[in-house]
């Protein structure tokens, strides 16, 4: 240990770390949740501070051993060296100071020992021309940008899952339920595919969210006002962010707006929030499909993950939906706290945005993974009881609506009515009734037409008007 | 018209209301929602009104006639005169001065027009040794407590008639679902009787979180201090109180807090949180074992309200449950709006009770109006399908849980797994395998033992150990 | 009285009344709330039922007189007549078949009224081709789009009442203030036009998640396959009732997932969520930068509107934005209510739409009215004590930063404690140190280079490399 | 590895740990979130198993040998041994069946390994009499009973060091502040006062929601039956489990109820957020008393706990109470998310129990950790500004409320004013006007009468009447 000052007091610093007093007091006073910082917001600061000193010396305000040994620092951070170095915790006061000055600290520790006898300054050099309140917000956004395309890809996978068991199961009819009652009959190839354009939807959704999280307050500093970061500083930072992150930022037009306000953030969880709520409902679908194997709908075999009782024999749980509807709810839950956190924001600064990363982090990771393991472990492998469909379909009264056109809404009422209560099916009370064409009947009551796969002409209708 | 003058300026105001200026501006800034504030909040303001008058009136500080012009005043409103002049807005700023300011103008004009040339004052007379921080927050708690034996009634009767059906069908067997895969069996006898052990808790729950609600403000005034309060007042105010209003209130012993924090409020809006997901869940059971009438489980069938659909001819739905759901979500919702509202108190105030008075008191009514529906209108006819019942039990494979002490879990297992790929019994199998005694398979596959009401003795496990 | 008939049984129904026995019992069912339907899903419900009733007589399925009558009756009711007998509650079960009904009903009564001798069927004429389940999802968008333009036109007027407060105070400086404690200054006129552009975005986002609203599943009747609607008008029903109705609405690709996703409503949800965020903030702003008038922030005066205490003579209160936060915490809430409504759709239909469309609807009137009287009552008036600004900028030992180039982080941090410590300001302790020339020291203190308004160049960075 | 089998077939399990093929399926499938099962949930769950052979040998169902080793293989496990073999997810599907298989594999299999020759069955035996839907759930409510105490140690500790505050600032005059705008004075020490009382009712309400998590379903096996289970076993377990745990738990009276419900988590949940909201309350107030330094109220003084910007030199931020805002919406956040849970369960099950532990846990030790910061870091070295509340005070125009019973509200507010158009005092305008009696005026305005210590008598009112 070695005693280190601020503005606050001295302090002992560990000697074996690279962070310095800063991040010693971040540890003592935020040692809530034995959890670090996410690694994207640590690699996004760390390319910020390497573009800025490749900037700042070019600018002239940097000189070029100091510049070059601040980058070379990064370079190590970047290829996952000193990792145990950067401990500021997740959830913490100090909107963001904290996560800044780790990064400060390690950077110009680690690069003070690639040299001897250079001083390198943490807020005049590292942070030169920054603040973390333009700094921290920027490598949030920075993070959550990286985060995406995984999410993105499990979703497009599956997308291409849903459209597979769509085709395979195009012409498997399935009787249609409208507030859990039985409706007229529809096929596994349409509910198949309406899921698939449910989620395309996501896609576009969380697209349209991130695009204006392209919009940084890089170069704002502490308000947004830019003090203390020079005009050279300010026309090139974003560009030579974008060479080091690959990523495509660009500067906002109102600095002050992009400093203090966090609505952007609070849209992205939105889009994240409509997606977990999408999932919960696909996830409720394929569970009651799923329900049986023997006294419940059993229209769909979800494949067996792992033994579901430590007590029932033999018993099967629908496991991945499960925990799917869980993280759904977990990340709904999380989007209360994003929003909470956004509405507390004060004038020019939102102090909160250590909970809104870290939860948005989370969630963009949870259902990343949760999707992952619904393809792999369960549509992937996901068939449909065709047997129990066919029964279904076959015995169902509310297909009578196909009559409405010749015998008109009301009498075709109680013609199901009857059938119900008699426990015939609805053709052969017709047939016995004589009420129509047999031939008509037969056609009627075709899979083709009940699903609407033949369409409905106008001269249905002819036989009453 | 006239001219009516305040602190603010001269604002002219109806020549055929009760009110005056101060409720003539709230109107005018809070045109939000066309919805007055709660009729019970202004009985309870009147109440307050009327005792304060008469305490008043003992402790010297109030003259006889104006004393009694104001009791009478208040006498009238609350036989229920002059309501249409009772306006103030529901969801309004100002922390409830416009609703204590509205009922001191309508006291004082109603009293004046009792009597010949006597000025009595809004704020002086009318709200003598009163605040709004004090008035207002104390006729809230009222307000709630009023609303509530309503709501506890029909929970009672619901409870009520779910122990009617326990005992109606207390020996019809029920698949058991886990996780929505066949479980061992139950009866619909346990699974009625379990609906209403939970309702019982919510009784509870919300007696519970009623209790706190009796410590009131009253005498506090404007931050607690009880500033130009006297003592008279503040030591009998509220045993007058609850002579006029029939309620058990007490004063509370830290003043300051009393006024400033609305916790008591977040609590008895979690106890309703809690009901609204309780009601869900039964909901949700409900309308999934009313599913079918043929493509579903179809074990309960409750009564037929309206006509399902505009083009399905014979579908009935379960409507009534489903609105029960909704009123649930809308009572989860507003419990949110009740935090936020508490959160956001700010010192020695919290200027956001009007949106929590409305939206609990709302919350009161709508659970009410909600659980009368769904006693009347579902559980009192709800009738089980036994014949269903039973067909799931007899086919059900998981009921093999029972040999688990015979021959032991893994080998269940397998007996299990071949009973459902070949589509039997497991009863048929042990019999086909001659694995067991057969009158012993008979009576473990008794509905009394797999529902364990003969209960299970050691001598279940001796055969294997 | 007189009975009527449906597949439930008789019921009385009222002879003044213009709705049948759907309506009748639907008010039986679902007495909630004392609050119908949304008006103007009435309204686009008759539009709907009016356009249908022109396809269908030109697809030759109704012919040319009931087509008439149909009309016509829709054209009164359009036109304001009846308004009595469109009852439907809001908060209901049936997914939204008893307003469908309610319609149906008061369209056919009316129309047979309209001429002699004449039978309309409610389900059969007034409803052909149609189904609860596409008209009541198309009416309810085409509702929540018509009450948006009144939104956005506030959300217009804010904007632009910002920006001219932020072109008066262009140059009146301000105490920057991060995490609540004082910062380097701005101006007012960054201030207001940093909120200007902060709502902006919430344009932009409320007209993005409008978008998906366009997209209706008109013609799919029951579930989306279109059964029992006419090839002819599901080709032809969309544009007919844009012509009716004014909007552009289109067909949807995926009719099955366009019957039972409710994706777009909790999309559209959000974006009014993520406004009410930041409405919220902004008016904890303004309630603390007006806080005072003695002992609080005191830089800006919001117009007085109403006397503020039935008790503190002279006492004035922020209520306009308090309202405003109130209705911000209220469309949180309800988001969430819509959300978990969205979650608890199954299968082929959400039954819960009836709740999502009434909070929706409801959060757009709510927000509109809110800004109206906030833009009216609170911002047109509001303006900026330029003397209690300016005295906190000077004092303030923050400005120090701009020293940071010249005299570095840490000596400079030395500075600010001495300053503090001593109760004197920066520039006077520099002076006294003569640390840097008088003239440079005044200079950087100048407003224009604390706001950054001259923008800082490498030369500031020099003296010190 | 090597290859075990269950009845979903065969898998490669790693030869180094002491878990088996439902541990390794359940790693499989669960890979959400790299978080492990609470570890008061797996010791809770060791000490039901170690429970479970104790009473099942007496029943004679155990031999003694195989409890022998059961019992000493928990007791390791107890002890802090294998902990890396108890990695069940946190966040997954199976309702807890991962994490009791977990345990009873690890405890088979270690057990095992302390003999020669014996077979332990880890469903038969170690699981003997019991299922997860009744060991789940007890030991959920075992470790968020265990995880209690030490949060409410902290709140204790909170409310001591705010009756130390309230006494040592029992004298200093504050302005009252209503709406955030000046009010009649108070003084600290009612503030601090206020707020233990308001954290004394978050103990009662804590340790009234965690009563009713006393009551368990333990021997109600599956659904609550309690098939399987032995008469003696489900007489003894509770007994045996209260002496192996020190807990002291009680059997329900309804095991049906008592295993598909989940409201009692719901209400500790909401017990838990009311804390969270007071806590959020508190930590604002705290916050807005301690802006400035210079541009704020300035009214107490935080202690510094680091440095506060990496820009700007000496600025010093409330880091703490940030960090426990921040916590604050996490933990409302999550109690939607459990809520969610809760609602979302089915029939004789709810599945999501796992995600209402770990978010129930979580909260808890958030609270826990949180609360120590704020206590140490903060609270124990606040102060109070003395000069500036006095300042503050005297310059108060509201004071003038003390004026009423002599003036009437209506004088006294044009007094008011006056006072404050003018810049001076109101006591300086009293004397200057001539309106009452100087003596009386000095004595109105001393503090002891302006924050009712002196209490107000009828006489103060006499002269008006």
């Amino acid at each position: 240990m070695h005693l280190e000052e601020d503005c606050i007091g001295k302090l002992p610093v560990a000697d074996d770390v690279l962070y310095g007093i800063n991040t010693t007091r971040a540890l003592h006073n935020f040692d809530i949740a034995k959890e670090r910082t996410d690694s994207l917001i640590f690699e996004s600061l760390i390319q910020i501070k390497k573009s800025a000193a490749i900037v700042n010396h070019r600018a002239g305000t940097l000189n070029e051993q100091k510049a070059k040994l601040i980058v070379a620092a990064c370079n190590e951070l970047l290829l996952g060296q000193h990792q145990d170095d950067l401990v500021a915790p997740a959830i913490q006061g100090s909107a963001g100071t904290s996560v800044n000055m780790n990064v400060n600290e390690v950077v110009a520790k680690s690069a003070m020992s690639l040299a001897e006898n250079v001083t390198i300054q943490i807020n005049d050099d590292v942070n030169q021309c920054q603040s973390t309140n333009d700094t921290y917000p920027t490598a949030g956004k920075m993070a959550i940008l990286k985060a995406l395309p995984p999410l993105l890809q499990q979703i497009d996978k599956m997308i291409t899952t849903l459209l597979d068991l769509a085709k395979r199961y195009t012409d498997v009819l399935k009787v249609g339920r409208t507030q859990l009652e039985d409706a007229v009959p529809t096929t596994y190839g349409n509910s198949f595919h309406a899921y698939a354009s449910l989620f395309r939807r996501d896609v576009t959704r969380l697209r349209t969210a991130a695009e204006a999280l392209h919009t940084v307050n890089l170069g704002g500093t502490a308000i947004g006002t830019g003090l203390n970061a020079t005009d050279y500083y300010r026309s090139h930072i974003v560009d030579a962010l974008n060479t080091t992150s690959g990523l495509d930022l660009e500067l906002a037009e109102d600095m002050i707006d992009a400093t203090q306000n966090t609505d952007t953030f609070v849209t992205f969880s939105s889009a994240m929030k409509v997606l977990a709520v999408d999932l919960s409902k696909f996830c409720n679908d394929l569970r009651l499909l799923n329900s049986g194997p023997q006294a419940g709908f059993s229209e769909i075999r979800l494949p067996a993950k792992q033994a579901g009782s430590s007590i029932m024999p033999g018993k099967v749980n629908p496991v991945i939906p499960e925990v799917v509807n869980q993280v759904a709810f977990q990340v709904i839950g999380q989007d209360l706290t994003i929003s909470m956190a956004a509405e507390a924001g004060q004038l020019e600064l939102n102090a909160f945005e250590p909970i809104m990363f870290r939860d948005l982090l989370q969630n963009e990771r949870y259902l990343t993974n949760a999707i992952d393991t619904l393809v792999r472990n369960c549509l992937a492998d996901l068939t449909v009881n065709v047997a129990q469909c066919e029964k279904n379909v076959h015995h169902s009264a509310v297909s009578a609506t196909v009559l409405n056109p010749y015998l008109g809404y009301v009498e075709t009422t109680f013609l199901v009515k009857e059938a119900l209560a008699k426990g015939v099916s609805v053709q052969t009370l017709l047939k016995a009734k004589k009420l129509l064409d047999p031939d008509l009947v037969e056609r009627l009551f075709s899979p083709a037409v009940m699903t609407n796969q033949v369409p409905t002409t106008q001269s249905r209708f002819e036989t009453q008007r």
